[in-house]
């Protein structure tokens, strides 16, 4: 209920009604006894000061090769409504950052990543609301997010092992608790059980997700008497650690081992041979970040609170039918 | 002058002189003659209108590895200054977009790549400061830019190989008439000329600066009858090319071809053989050319109008001496 509302059923003025919410006199009892009963009955929301066309698009970490697919796609949406993108990459940590920001009055917030429950709550007493892209971790449910299908990517990346005739497949998963690599993980383990074919513990390794960590695990991987004969990375930046390693120890790609990325990073179509990998469709996904974060920012409900978008494989050469016996 | 100044040498009051400015009574015609006067002998700028701690970000084209670079160079010194970056692709082509950015009363602009004439006179006129990030074509003397030393970073490269002993050097330079690749090559042909060495004409060959690019430029030089021994890209998605070229050539590198890039993008690291190629510092030059944006936003005079930042060689594995004979 807006004051105009509540004036209009009163049948008063809203400078009366004003007067009212404010306690200032000048009222008569009676018309403050029933300005104030529709008050209690439909509650009252003070209007929102005025925002900026500004939407605020928060970075836990800005590097990487896909930020720029990110930034892309949610100036595109913005331009479109006439929004201009800030952006920033610790805004909501900083206490100046954080003061700097609510003084641009943003209409909405997008966040990459992560947005603790204390940046969360900052932003909902300030009524700014906010939407999360590619969560890393679980979030409650209420929190509007987009990400991608990153249960059914692994599955579908293991798949295409197993079709190949692949039996002893390693995974190389992600080393901390975030969600999307467990859910890279779940994937694994669905295809695989789904085809009756039991997992070796000992190839299941965590690493971080880069080059570095990929490079580690597949060398240990790669150094067992009885080697894996495919490897399932969480990123390509893991793959490309997996070609190093191979590459290390003598090993060529396909033809001695097969390996699967995660991401779809521009490198994988560059390096010897050209990487499969499960492609996520990040631009995209920021599109649909900024439109949902502008609906909410309009005041209105988007048709969705929680978005995951599609993952698809993209085959290339680092894959194919193990060696016969491996 | 403002009008305080010139309230207080003309010893009236403010109100006064703003009357005289606006043609309004209430002024002694003496008083009047005198304010007169004195904006006569020392001029006087109407304040320009509040703007608000916003540096706006002005890409071409917001696509590529490096982008990423530049916005977390320019956002690291903005937040610093407590300065709000907003980020668009087309800000200034666009009517409606320089109409929302002129709404959101930006302190600076910071445009990467190019601006034209008439988006400098439509800066110029609405008293907004503009800095010009890596520009792609040569600008008027007057136009306040950020660079790196591309001439020197081409003859460095090319240094490098003769030193190595190369002879027989190609170069794919850039197709269009952009001004980077200009200095590379004038830098690949100062250093040539050092050495004594002639250039074949047939191997300097224009390219796009991309992978395909250099793909088919590349597979033009390896299939002449005498091939080079060494070749000098002006981009490192060129040099990706050239490793494609080289790989269908079955010629291996560096044993058979030495490549250097330009840029030091991060896939050169994680190619086999790692690249040996020529660092543009990109994230110090947006943080120089957003330091200077804001100096000049402030109304003050930067130390410098015109920077070009120092590029360095990084040798990793694709150079080596050339097989005799060749």
């Amino acid at each position: 209920m807006t004051i105009a509302h509540i004036a209009q059923e009163a049948g008063v003025s809203v400078p009366t009604v004003s007067k009212v919410l404010n306690g200032r006199s000048g009222v008569s009892d009676q018309t403050r006894a029933r300005v104030e009963e529709l008050i209690e009955r439909h509650g009252y929301r003070k209007a929102p000061p005025k925002s900026n066309n500004i939407l605020e698009l928060v970075f836990h970490e800005l590097a990487g090769m896909q930020a720029v697919d990110v930034i892309r796609g949610v100036e595109q949406v913005a331009r479109k409504h006439r929004f201009g993108v800030v952006i920033s990459e610790s805004g909501l940590r900083e206490a100046t950052a954080l003061d700097d920001m609510l003084e641009r009055r943003p209409r909405a917030v997008l966040a990459v990543g992560r947005l603790s429950e204390a940046e969360r709550d900052q932003l909902k007493t300030r009524g700014i609301p906010f939407v999360l892209l590619d969560p890393a971790a679980e979030q409650p449910d209420e929190v509007p997010f987009v990400g991608a299908t990153d249960w059914r990517g692994g599955q579908m990346a293991v798949r295409h092992l197993i079709g190949l005739g692949h039996r002893r497949i390693a995974v190389i998963t992600s080393q901390t608790d975030d969600s999307p690599g467990r859910a890279r993980l779940a994937g694994f383990h669905s295809a695989m059980q789904a085809a009756d074919l039991a997992v070796d513990p000992a190839l299941v390794v965590g690493a971080a997700l880069t080059r570095e960590g990929g490079h580690g695990a597949a060398a240990g991987l790669l150094a067992a008497a009885v080697r894996p004969s495919a490897i399932f990375t969480s990123s390509d930046l893991q793959a490309m650690g997996v070609y190093r390693a191979a590459r290390e120890a003598g090993l060529r790609i396909p033809e001695d081992l097969s390996v699967v990325g995660f991401d779809d990073l521009p490198v994988g179509a560059w390096v010897d041979p050209p990487l499969t990998t499960v492609h996520r469709p990040l631009a995209e996904m920021a599109a649909a970040a900024a439109e949902m974060a502008l609906i909410l920012g309009r005041g209105e409900e988007p048709g969705q609170l929680g978005l995951e978008m599609a993952t698809t494989l993209t085959v290339r050469d680092s894959t194919a039918p193990p060696r016969t016996g491996n």
